[in-house]
């Protein structure tokens, strides 16, 4: 009997797609590098394992699967890919189909989409987002290629995708390097996300001077409100954590130093290639990076010894809460626009609500106030996210507590460096007249680069009295 | 008699840098693609022509220079240079030096320099800034390329650059892609020191309704101090200025919305590559972005009406002397840490302190407080700009005014991202113990990432009992 599917690369993410794969009812053949790694898997798989035929070679695998065939490749992002492209073609037929679901970065899904194009074959490059237990139970997915092979594969994907009530969050986003750039912007939303919680942990934590099961109870009460979401969720369940070796507080014992995969420095780069400002993105990129120089920072505490200052107490949880929240629009606002710059560059029409459709459940981002931003982004055009009425609304109400937050913490020094540019982002696009005049006359002034009037359409320069260049 | 250099291309800034060598005494031929823009530079050129030499064609500029040859090109970035590269290599020696004086990206002129290598040739690229005005009459130089082949011309560019006292700003910076580097990041820095300007611009005018005039009576009393700089300078002057046509101060009828030319972004872009946050550089880039989107920012000001508050006016105008003061450092701290970690990656050994000297005249940036960069960064191994003595105890006095700044503008609606990027460096940076423990217990939570502990060694896992992946 044929399988429906092929799989190669059975690592953690590509171990538990697999067995989703088959729980779901589909015949899959899957191939490691290492034998031995492949027959643990089908050991270890139990009743699914009748579901499974684990093969030797890759020409095996082939063998083993329906015609036209499709092969989802869980190999390490980079290099491996294009690797096993080269060693599957020989095996493969022109309509065969070949489906990237790693991390890829977005461009090389593009070029590898373009040489498929070439030999008339098929090629999907989808982002899986969840970790292991989203790929095991329910992933978000979103789908990048052709719209016909999408189509051929769509009934797996819906099926082991998550679900938001009964609609399942998987779906296609577009041509070539639609679906893997989907999945980054998800990451660097992630990553602004995790970082504003962080923020409003610091203030909670130095400025308020509480403890970690006192920042449970807050964070699990949030849970219960609008900022309803998994990374709230999580944020209350680590807090509450007791360490088995010392009995501490688990968060006292880990080091301040975090690590990154680089999905949300490549958001914060294509920002900035599209013009299209994701500042609270790359002020968490930051953090991220200068959490790791520890002995950098102790030696500026030792330099400085200036150390966080009492926030005012009274209502300063509930401005935290609005300040996460209204943040937190902004960064999706960013987010958003970045899809649409991106989507406008590179020919994808991406579906805006669509992709909020799908990040609604199994990704790390999810959360409920996600169907509603699909339901704003599908209610007709939306020049920016904050400007929907039910976000403009949100915002109007938290806009405060956002402001009172960041002045809490230049105050007392506490660093909330994704939070402010949020709020920078806030009212830069609420100020009508801003102070780009005062650039204009400086370039002109020293560059003479010209610049428009108020008044009269056309460039014009100053009056700088042979001051100028 | 022969041309000791030779340039091609006589727009705004080859035709500057042109009369400028032929001033300082060396004879020049010079070569145009369109002839008659030749015949008037010389027509034009006055008692300087007599060391210029017009030529029509490529073969004449060659045949008019002394052997090895040197030639500039101002040709405009990107492929034109490589054109032009492509049609003097037929008629040049293995050891005739071609040297970009363009505001090249880097990466390019790190390319060409291996192509060069490659053919047994040297190649310069230079970094020329100060506009117009700085090429005609004194600009700041950086070279990059192999350093004998900058020992050649260094005469000329010194002989050209401006003077910071008796001291010339023109240096070798290192191999290949140093200059342009060097340079880039000087822009960068341009863009947030002209940010946080305008940001203080912002408060002076919508907090506390100030005039144009009167913040020109400011700037002018500032550049008596510690800011003492070019920008400030111009600040003042450009704010001074009073429109012919209306009467009207010059900066009421310019329009709010910036032009860039994508250096800025290459600084930005390249900090996110290395690991070295350019935060303040990043949220200028992005401001300028912003301030372009008029009609985007007219339909949010309509939606939230929430027009600029006053600050609080006593005291506001020395704590925004202050706000400067320490952004400016903090910025400067990003610039030279990215600076530090090109160095590192592209192996170029930049002369820290070198470069600082370079930027003390001509270029925008050119300040007095970059003497004592450069005193700091030559008297021994410094971690971060900030923690060298003297510009720790320049924060120490201005952090507070910074900090005051940002909260007051956060409050009054106003934005300060440049300023708030520049706090929020400065407090991570000074923060021993920061909250990226939270990020890494979220992480390994769902993505079973590890974690370091503050007291054993390795990677851990944290008791979250089964709900992780």
């Amino acid at each position: 009997m044929a399988a429906d599917i092929g799989l190669i690369g059975l690592g953690t993410m590509g171990a538990a797609l697999a067995l989703n794969i088959a729980e779901k009812g589909f015949d899959i053949a899957v191939f490691n590098r290492t034998t031995s790694v492949t027959e643990k898997f089908v050991a270890d798989a139990g009743d699914l394992g009748s579901r499974i035929t684990p093969c030797e070679t890759l020409e095996a695998l082939v063998a083993a699967l329906k015609t036209p065939r499709a092969i989802i490749l869980m190999v390490p992002a980079g290099a491996p890919v294009d690797e096993m492209i080269d060693h599957l073609l020989p095996l493969l037929d022109t309509d065969d189909l070949i489906i990237d679901c790693g991390n890829a970065n977005f461009h090389d899904t593009v070029r590898r989409a373009a040489a498929a194009a070439e030999r008339g074959s098929p090629y999907l490059g989808v982002g899986v987002s969840g970790g292991e237990e989203g790929a095991r139970h329910g992933p978000a997915i979103m789908g990048g290629g052709p719209k016909e092979a999408w189509d051929r594969v769509a009934p797996i994907f819906k099926a082991i995708a998550a679900r938001f009530g009964s609609s399942p969050c998987a779906d296609w986003m577009g041509p070539d390097g639609a679906g893997h750039f989907v999945k980054t912007v998800h990451n660097g939303i992630e990553y602004a996300d995790m970082e504003m919680i962080a923020e409003v942990y610091g203030i909670m934590r130095d400025g308020l001077g509480m403890t970690p099961l006192q920042v449970a109870d807050v964070f699990d009460r949030w849970n219960g409100g609008p900022l309803k979401s998994y990374l709230i969720e999580i944020t209350g369940m680590v807090s509450r954590a007791i360490d088995p070796k010392t009995g501490q507080p688990m968060l006292d014992v880990i080091k301040d130093s975090a690590g990154q995969k680089g999905t949300g420095r490549w958001t914060a780069i294509e920002a900035l290639m599209l013009g299209a400002p994701a500042t609270a993105i790359e002020a968490a990129v930051a953090a991220r990076n200068l959490s790791s120089r520890v002995s950098e920072r102790a030696e500026g505490a030792r330099i400085f010894d200036l150390p966080a200052k009492p926030v005012p107490a009274e209502g300063m949880i509930d401005r935290l809460e609005a300040a996460l929240l209204a943040g937190k629009i902004a960064c999706y606002a960013q987010g958003f626009g970045l899809l649409a710059a991106a989507s406008k560059e590179y020919g994808w029409s991406l579906p805006m609500g669509g992709i909020a459709r799908v990040w609604r459940a199994g990704c790390i981002i999810r959360s409920a106030m996600l169907d509603d931003m699909a339901t704003a982004m599908e209610g007709g055009e939306v020049t920016n996210l904050m400007f929907a009425p039910q976000f403009a609304d949100r915002l109007k109400r938290s806009e405060t507590g956002l402001r009172e937050v960041v002045s809490a913490g230049a105050l007392a020094r506490i660093p909330t460096p994704a939070l402010a540019a949020a709020l920078g982002y806030f009212d830069t696009m609420h100020t009508a007249r801003g102070t780009a005049n005062m650039l204009q006359a400086q370039r002109d002034f020293f560059g003479a680069h010209g610049f428009e009037r108020v008044d009269t359409p056309g460039a014009h320069h100053g009056p700088w009295g042979g001051h100028e260049a």
